[in-house]
């Protein structure tokens, strides 16, 4: 199962994802081999962007969350860390702009040059109404 | 990048994903050196399955989505298509049992013995508000 890197987020994150990231603007420049893949894509307010976080560490399996000690020792399949064995970033951004193979996005949580391996369109199916877990989880971040 | 197969997807569609497909279970079953990973996954009601389309075709760049010659020839990276450059599937599904290694799920969207690459916790940072999509987007499917 090998990945094709589709593009590369550029943006001013070089030692550590700022706490207002989800303000904050990237560029995800795509390479021309793909370009065909955005048609349509500025009709979106809002993308899925999956990042491969090449600094991040696959061997760890469980992880104090939010690397706050206080939190429980999780199963990193119960987080969102970076550390796991496939370290894919899933993350929702909104599209601010096309121009021509680079998106601006808002909101995205990823390094200075990280790969990019896919953009998704945002639907409702991503939407739970109800959904539970546990304390350590800011609620509606 | 190279990616691990972490666990399988284990259900009844072998040919067809069922348009009833969020009502039907499925389980995944984890692989027994990553079930240090699972540490307290019993907490979260909903979970982030990514999967590896392995029966996808890798070059095609546009398509009418979901089938349907009437809705505009679009790129991948502008749908859910299973068909893209890195075939992975991100899907929100309803948790609803852990046996040990083996997760019991509502909603997966993948066929039988498709490898399983990432789980990750659910959380509101997939909820937006009010977003902008294309017509042929269902709402809240």
């Amino acid at each position: 199962m090998n990945l094709v890197e589709v593009g590369r987020v550029v943006n001013e994150f070089n030692k550590d994802i700022p706490e207002d990231y989800k303000e904050k603007t990237s560029e995800i420049h795509i390479h021309e081999q793909y370009s065909e893949a955005l048609l349509g894509i500025e009709e979106h307010s809002h993308i899925v962007v999956l990042c491969w976080f090449d600094r991040s560490d696959r061997t760890i399996q469980q992880v104090h969350p939010m690397g706050d000690a206080d939190n429980p020792l999780t199963g990193v399949f119960a987080t969102r860390s970076p550390v796991r064995p496939n370290p894919i970033g899933v993350t929702v951004c909104r599209l601010i702009e096309r121009k021509g193979n680079v998106l601006v996005v808002e909101g995205l949580d990823a390094y200075e040059q990280t790969p990019v391996i896919d953009i998704k369109s945002y639907t409702t199916k991503y939407v739970i109404d109800d959904p539970k877990f546990p304390n350590w989880v800011p609620d509606r971040e």
